[in-house]
């Protein structure tokens, strides 16, 4: 793949790709929902009738696998099959039975003199979307893309690049006689990382860059990209059990939002304890925490209560462990919790435990992440969960979206302001 | 002022300046709205009250005009009496009036379990506002942020420099007597350059720039800042007459559009005309503007009909005079016109002159820009013509914000989770 494009011809490539991009944009931008809808339903279709294709290119990838280093698990998530491809094929079929946010009027007044003005959801344009090495994102970004009118670039990682092209290319086949651009969704045609930082420069032609992936990517994207980016950092986020929690319920959701599952961005990685609940809590807690092999990393006050913590440092507050590991700290009020989670955390996921309805006030208001939740696991912080259809991410930024990125997540508005002749006075 | 910091220590009180307003805006976002509203009744009261100070303030701004070399009109903005302190106190009142986008709750739902979901309007954070020197905008800006529950740092314009810092003083003198903290709005007290690439590498403390002025500071700061930029370009705006226009209210909107005030961001710049009319509305139009001597600087078709007018180059299409000069151009279509704004223009207001319903429609569908008028003139495109009360500015962007930036423009949102213990599967 990475054959495809020879250097001295990058700049001219990419160019040409965001070119052809804006102009399936602005037909995009006012295609009837119908045909939207079409595309993702044949592109499904074509994705289980052609699924030889896609396994097969799937093989190569796989076959490469060992190559780029990949671990068992990756390699699992990279591996399709009929059900797993019957599983992507759904899901653009999901895509196409939620409703389509362009067109939708936000809002409508008529001013005094008779200017009747609509600010009307339009989409941002093109989208250039940078992901890691799960094919089926390649099928969901595209059909979140495009059901939201904007054309987007597929910048997919090359440990799965055979496999991406194999679905893209489904997903252009059926473009045109569904009547869809054929640029809509481009995947870009070579693995050079050279040429992410061509994009990043085209602020003329591309209205929003979303990286997903390891920080590192993130923070190369957010300082190199001229135009608005989309982060999605991962989520240090913590459970703070109040004076008046009832102490099962905290241990419940600290073992859900621990344990459930502990690679992802909404899992626990601090506990807080109220000093006045300590002696009982901590104790509870722990018992469930060993269950799964948790280490523990606590402040003094915390490791009283648990004999065999490992004594925290200044770093464990900062750090999201993604695995087996837990920071836990003892607070004196409620305020401690909310500077420590707004001083510590990243502004993603966080949830107190309480049955006092003032502090759960308190807690919600100023803690300052895009989620914050009263007695519920921060594992619920996911689009599918809150009911807004399938996503693109979940946003760690509070400018233009923030929290799980679906379909409204990837549009703007415009203003349309109908007179008779009115001029200005 | 610009002695106030040495340059040794800019990097230290830059810093320290950016961290007072980032604790400040948590008091902030969950100040209640009589509070916010009372500091901005106070401010009011405290400007007229201190009028003498500030106008002595305003006299040494005046006395170093012209070693800044402002023309006499520049000169004419900065000037401030009574009267001029009477409106900027006036302006905060209305902003008082305003409603409080903080706490709205903008979508709320109940999900399968139990668990009850809210998306809740919540402050940006803290606002870096990089302005030119009408000294209005500082009280103005430091309102609208503080409404909507934001810290401000204000950099405003060195030519008045004395006039922000004594406006700054009354709104901090009343801050704390008010229930605001003192840090809530802050003037930079240096006007050194190097102050504003300080504060542009802070994105853990500031949550967006604001940059108001010339596109060489904007092109500046958006490159430089590595937190989101809200932009506020110039406009490059036309007026496109459809076949099936009224020919007199064609002339009457591009007379206003045009002329009615030429130095503003939504003055008309470039005019089209389908070709079908264009022996009838160019003389009709053309008598309207050669009344305020504007130069015509037409293409070979609209010169046959405007003797007096200069042939147009490619390079007048994309150029905002901000003058007394329009450029001119017949179409063979609406569909040309469409790719002629989208191409050349701004995306900041474009107006269509038409009867016809189906080319309104494409019209206001397919112009990728802020505002789309239909039979009324660019000059609307305004937030206080909107109804939307006090802005920051218009911008230019199709992210976060677009068009006027008033109150609910410098928000974000969480979401807040109420559970009974509900844990995820």
């Amino acid at each position: 793949m990475s054959s495809l494009v020879t250097e001295p011809e990058l700049g001219t490539y990419c160019r040409q790709t965001a070119e052809a991009a804006r102009a399936a944009s602005y037909e995009l931008a006012s295609l009837d929902t119908e045909v939207k809808n079409r595309w993702l339903h044949q592109s499904a279709d074509a994705l289980v009738a052609h699924s030889d294709k896609i396994i097969a290119a799937n093989q190569l990838d796989l076959a490469a696998a060992p190559e780029y280093g990949l671990t068992d698990a990756a390699i699992d998530r990279l591996r399709l099959d009929d059900q797993r491809i019957a599983a992507i094929a759904a899901g653009l079929r999901e895509i196409a039975a939620l409703p389509d946010p362009i067109g939708e009027v936000i809002d409508g007044f008529t001013r005094p003199g008779g200017l009747q003005i609509l600010k009307r959801r339009v989409p941002l344009g093109v989208v250039f979307f940078i992901y890691e090495s799960r094919p089926n994102v390649t099928a969901d970004a595209a059909g979140i893309c495009v059901k939201s009118g904007n054309a987007v670039i597929l910048r997919g990682g090359k440990e799965a690049i055979h496999s991406s092209r194999a679905i893209v290319d489904q997903l252009s086949a059926v473009a045109v006689q569904s009547g869809i651009p054929k640029a809509a969704v481009q995947l870009v045609a070579t693995t050079d990382r050279a040429a992410v930082g061509e994009f990043l420069t085209m602020s003329d032609l591309i209205d929003v860059t979303i990286p997903r992936g390891g920080e590192g990517l993130i923070r190369r994207v957010a300082t190199e990209a001229t135009m608005p980016v989309i982060k999605h950092f991962d989520g240090n986020c913590h459970v703070y059990v109040d004076t008046s929690a009832d102490i099962d319920m905290a241990a419940s959701i600290i073992e859900n939002a621990k344990c459930q599952r502990m690679g992802v961005c909404n899992a626990c990685e601090s506990l807080l304890i109220h000093e006045s609940v300590a002696s009982t809590a901590l104790p509870a807690i722990a018992d469930r925490l060993r269950k799964y092999n948790i280490e523990m990393r606590a402040d003094a006050r915390a490791k009283e209560w648990l004999p065999d913590a490992v004594a925290a440092t200044e770093e464990d507050w900062g750090t999201e462990y993604l695995g087996p590991t837990i920071s836990i700290a003892v607070v004196d009020s409620i305020s401690q919790a909310i500077e420590h989670i707004n001083r510590y955390g990243s502004h993603h996921t966080d949830a107190i435990v309480t049955n006092d309805l003032q502090a759960a006030d308190t807690f919600t208001t100023r803690v300052d992440s895009a989620a914050v939740m009263v007695n519920a696991s921060t594992r619920f912080n996911d689009g599918g969960v809150f009911g807004l259809g399938a996503e693109i991410g979940i946003s760690t930024d509070k400018f233009h979206a923030r929290g799980p990125c679906g379909l409204r997540e990837l549009t703007s508005y415009k203003y349309i302001v109908r007179g008779n002749g009115q001029i200005r006075e």
